[in-house]
């Protein structure tokens, strides 16, 4: 970690009523900061290549050969063997008059990534994360067209510390009955932004953190990769397209390809300066049964992980980071 | 972990706009829903006694005997030598046009629970339980004079997974210059409720749980021990006393020892059930410089940590639990 002055700032994320203090002493303490390193165990495995009759059927898969459910894949998407919601018809909310409750329906599926128990995201060619990036965009389509389905959730769990619990490259895409919190309070943050100044709040962010560059790491044509203002992870890296797009499944083939490029890059950078670490990304993406939004703009979140939340954040949903996003910006960016 | 039905449920959250996924199937989950054993590897600490000039002065002590900053004490309060924020006036929030940010002005504070390294706080006689207690309001009573805090947080985290660093018992208590996300958000929608009802949702809630007996792990005269309805964590537990009481702080002495009665109670409940594991505790309570609310209601949570936060949680600020409270409730009862 290089050093900086001390610094003891609180910045407030600009969507989520959240303030995130940012102390760089605060690395000095025993521990603090470390990425721990991903060690895989080996063993069976039921993302691997033959072992297909383990998970349920694939609903989505790009195969240079074989038969569905057989060897001869390249990305395959099955539903979730221990998923976090189930089948069923729409969902309706209960109230006891106090409390309220809904049944628990809806999709969760794994994407596996490769084939390859051994690869890691970030060492894939820029062309096979173009084809998991493609599986991802054509579950959203495929998932949205269930009017059930009011939100779907794509993200990552990598490493112990990240909430991985099965080592083999894989991202989880959970189709939820309602809109989450974080997207609802993201959204009313932009929309007061957007009926105040009567632009989208991401396209000024993007503009002006192209402006004064001191926190972006890459960028390609349609893509700007950046440390955000207020990151609540040390080293928290947003990617988003620099064209106006409020759902992410709308992307392009070239969008797709363009994304493939920044994500790539940017994994192998977080993983060069942090040596493996732990991480997770997700999708901050607009409702799917909305339609386009002029206030709304989606981007993708990587959140690399150097220790477990503790009661501070718990308590009270604020963050704590010894890494500015200025001095993370400069060293991803020689990274 | 006790099988129960296969359910799978979505429950709100009362208070923070945040769903919950109950689902008993996922812990079926390799390696899910385990809580980890804390141990303890010695060496050096500063909180051990003797060990009193490592630290910065002591802010508030309960000696036996000897003098300030040395052997003898009981309870110890110290400035963190880390501190997430820094001594000052008055914070200003600053503006670019764009970002918001404020100097991190603030206190941060530790409370050595005993002078004993290897003791726990759930180890501790009750009457010493009653003594970390009196540390925490008296603390609250002397923060609050400086009218630039406006919110005390008061947590512990314990083990590694809880984000605890340092193994001597301990809590840590952090004076904001400005009300947390979570605090606002629990408030907005107290008021809400009793805008509508003409009552507090928390003394209605003690009420129903009374009544209904199915997530009551405890009671005594003052205090009311049960799992919530929609528990973000296995085997969430809450505190809250029976009378209605905005702050913390306010507690009298009777208060004081009630509560720590019901909370030793539950730690050594939880650790007898959970063997030995990391959680958080923190107190949810009013901002402090406003006055008595005849809406919000104090308590204490106690969040057990089985698994690291993911990127589901992460990106929906909603939760997935495989136990859910009746059954804790019932488990705890009897541990």
């Amino acid at each position: 970690m290089e050093s900086e002055n001390n610094m003891v700032e609180l910045r407030k994320h600009p969507l989520l009523d959240c303030w995130v203090i940012l102390n760089s002493e605060r690395a000095k303490r025993p521990g603090s900061t470390k990425f721990p390193s991903i060690a895989k165990s080996g063993g069976s495995c039921p993302f691997c290549e033959g072992n297909e009759a383990i998970t349920p059927p694939e609903v989505f898969v790009l195969r240079k050969e074989g038969l569905a459910n057989g060897k001869g894949w390249r990305v395959r998407v099955v539903p979730n063997k221990f998923a976090m919601l189930q089948n069923g018809e729409k969902a309706e909310t209960l109230s006891d008059g106090f409390y309220q409750s809904m049944q628990g329906i809806g999709k969760h599926e794994v994407v596996i990534e490769t084939p390859l128990h051994d690869k890691e995201l970030h060492d894939l060619e820029v062309a096979s994360v173009a084809e998991v990036i493609f599986a991802f965009r054509e579950r959203f389509r495929e998932l949205k067209k269930s009017p059930g389905i009011k939100y779907v959730q794509l993200f990552k769990n990598y490493g112990l510390m990240g909430g991985g619990s099965l080592e083999h490259p894989h991202s989880q895409i959970v189709a939820l009955p309602l809109v989450p919190k974080s997207a609802r309070e993201e959204e009313s943050a932009a929309k007061i932004f957007f009926d105040n100044n009567g632009t989208c709040l991401f396209c000024d962010m993007i503009r002006l953190e192209q402006g004064e560059a001191k926190r972006v790491v890459f960028e390609n044509d349609r893509f700007l990769v950046f440390c955000p203002f207020a990151p609540r992870y040390a080293f928290e890296t947003w990617i988003i397209p620099k064209s106006h797009a409020s759902h992410f499944e709308e992307m392009d083939e070239a969008d797709k390809d363009q994304l493939a490029d920044a994500f790539k890059k940017v994994l192998m950078k977080i993983q060069n300066v942090l040596g493996n670490a732990a991480y997770n990304f997700v999708i901050c993406t607009a409702p799917v049964q909305e339609a386009g939004k002029a206030h709304y703009h989606w981007r993708m979140e990587i959140l690399p992980i150097s220790s477990p939340i503790g009661g501070f954040e718990r308590g009270t949903g604020f963050f704590v980071n010894s890494v500015s996003p200025e001095n993370a910006a400069e060293i991803l960016k020689e990274g």
